[in-house]
């Protein structure tokens, strides 16, 4: 019998009907003799109900007590879920993250799973039980509700999956898999059936938001099985596989393009050079859990050298605000930013045998007055940094160039 | 420095600036010095919302789950109250019942607390934090979440306060205190400054709904001096005492009069008499977790018995259904209800000392033309129960005729 994790977001159990869905779908794959463990996230909405009474009494709530505010919308999709499955005759029931023993580390709101006991889940499922853990949640060794950050419901089914060794986990979206590109975007774009984890990795955390990346990397380590599907139409969705074989001058010259609207740029000009400059500016950074995405370190001019790189436009004021102290500390002298960036790349492990792929990047982009910002590549990717407002246009002409609709 | 426990409940913390409010208060209090614990409901409304939500997938949800669905009430409003406090720069932390280990039996929705171990919120008051606890709330040996049932929060504060050893435990609500009857019925009603635990405990049982009985056993059982006190305004309360001490002869004939309408009687007639009659009855009214009022067993013809008994209104139903299967594995003759009654009950340590006390209640109603259809006393109550049409004329000329207003 096969072993599944399956996967509803926000959307798919925003409300009674969506829940009654859910249960419906559950009951047919048990009905096929599938044992299931079902991960969801709270109903739509409820996560910003709970931040916005937050933001009503503190304008920096603590961590820690966001974590127990939080976690609650989780908890009461559980419960819903596992009432509708009874009323299918479905024998069904609810855990919380802490329940199920997914122990994390202490960073409140952006906690990282470090060990799951999945004994319980297991012996539920030998029972003919459907267990319905609640997603993004977990608790530190004290006993303390933490959460994954936004997305962590997709690292939670993942992360179980890897935990009782299930045949596959499947992730319900409000897409029907992974596509080139986004087809908001680009119309013609195409969904892919297959694509390698490697390339969802690249895809996934340069801001292909179907899955979270930290969800893809999981997996890979594990090589768990990981399907994208819509839980609003049925479909094969894309499986993201981890099989290397096959001729590589086969495959596509690249498999999509991802991108990345909400970025912002800093730099720290004329700081003097020294031995571990990227590491002194950096370390203060990465200590506040800002996650730095390109980096270029240029040497300007002798003895001086300029260190420029992106954030997420969310985490902007906060990491000014540290490279402010560092302007003093460093004796650099001073901060440069641009808050309307946005990154755009080419994605596919194509690029290994195929040469000239970055070349008709920069092309296309030269051809459509497009003025990249700074560049950074990787063995499977190729990633540029572009004025936000050219967004589109970008993206729709590397579609067409690379004809990634043809294939 | 005094250690208290204070409860507030759903209208206290109803909002979000009530619980500013709350915060406000339990700010002075620290800097009065009092070692803090604070024991607060879901925010009024909440728990109505998340039971509507159940009935909207299941009419009889599955108990386990709707603890897991409404033990999120009282979640989020510990970590808002909690917030609220660190902007008053009141160092806090909040816990579930779960964390705080509130061990519960297993009966979902009406568990009963069989162990606390205090220790982590004694480590938490001499690191000078305000410890808020969610209450109604704890988790069976399982680690499976359960709930105590309606008013649960006000035993969850009296079972802390005496795992910590507290000096008193105060219960805030939308009143200030005790009074002599409900003041909606007679509006002469008088709050009483004193009231012995054994007077609480009766007055509690038949209805006196500011405080849960099993609250008041708890805080007899352990002597935890308790006070309840509005919310909304300064003033001693009402202390609930366990002194015996002073004049018996000085305690006034009664102190007050509980009554309760929401009750309903049901008659098993003609069951051919047996050892053991009222055990078979009432054994499986008890084992479906249905709390027997008032009892009067009746041979009403010779080798036959007929035995009444009276059940809260909410459990009418479902003890009728227990009742015809009784009928016919006893070879009983039938079954008599009747669904509108309510009791009135006179409550007070001086009838121990004063005669004709029962005479007087009797004499009261017959002069009002009040039928009597069923008499219950102890030592310090005389309850009847009577059609709910006559309850408020029963309450009115009760408090006239004992003189409940002069004192």
């Amino acid at each position: 019998m096969l072993t599944i994790v399956e996967k509803f977001g926000g959307t798919s159990v925003g409300s009674v009907e969506r829940i009654k869905a859910v249960a419906e779908h559950i009951a047919k794959k048990r009905a096929l003799g599938e044992r299931i463990v079902v991960v969801v996230s709270a109903m739509s909405g409820e996560t910003n109900r709970l931040i916005a009474l937050a933001h009503d009494l503190s304008e920096s709530p603590s961590p820690r007590e966001m974590d127990v505010l939080i976690s609650t919308g989780e908890q009461v999709t559980i419960a819903l879920l596992a009432m509708a499955l009874h009323e299918y005759g479905v024998k069904a029931k609810s855990y919380t993250g802490s329940q199920v023993s997914i122990r994390t580390d202490n960073v409140y709101s952006k906690a990282r799973i470090v060990d799951i006991d999945g004994q319980r889940i297991v012996d539920d499922l030998n029972d003919d039980t459907v267990v319905v853990v609640a997603g993004f949640q977990g608790s530190n060794e004290k006993g303390e509700i933490t959460t994954l950050g936004r997305g962590g419901s997709d690292t939670t089914a993942v992360a179980l999956a890897a935990a009782i060794k299930a045949d596959e986990c499947r992730i319900y979206t409000d897409v029907d898999g992974i596509y080139t590109t986004d087809p908001r975007v680009v119309p013609e774009a195409r969904r892919l059936d297959r694509i390698t984890a490697e390339e969802m990795l690249e895809m996934a955390s340069l801001g292909a938001k179907v899955l979270q990346t930290r969800s893809v990397e999981f997996a890979n380590k594990y090589k768990v099985p990981l399907r994208v599907l819509s839980s609003f139409e049925d479909g094969p969705g894309t499986l993201i596989h981890y099989d290397q074989e096959g001729d590589p001058m086969e495959a596509p010259l690249i498999s999509g393009i991802a991108s990345q609207r909400d970025e912002a740029k800093l730099t720290i000009r004329r700081i003097p050079d020294q031995p571990g400059v990227a590491h002194k500016v950096l370390g203060p950074v990465s200590a506040a859990h800002i996650n730095v995405d390109v980096i270029i370190q240029n040497a300007s001019e002798k003895g001086f050298t300029d260190l420029t790189f992106t954030v997420p436009r969310p985490d902007f004021k906060a990491c000014k605000k540290i490279l402010e102290q560092l302007v003093i500390d460093l004796g650099a002298q001073d901060i440069r930013t641009d808050e309307e960036i946005a990154k755009v790349s080419i994605v596919g492990v194509g690029m290994r045998s195929h040469t000239g792929v970055a070349h008709l990047m920069f092309q296309t982009l030269a051809e459509n007055d497009i003025n990249i910002l700074m560049i950074s590549t990787s063995e499977i990717k190729v990633s540029v940094i572009i004025s936000e407002e050219q967004h589109d246009l970008a993206v729709q002409s590397l579609h067409r160039a690379f004809e990634l609709h043809k294939f």
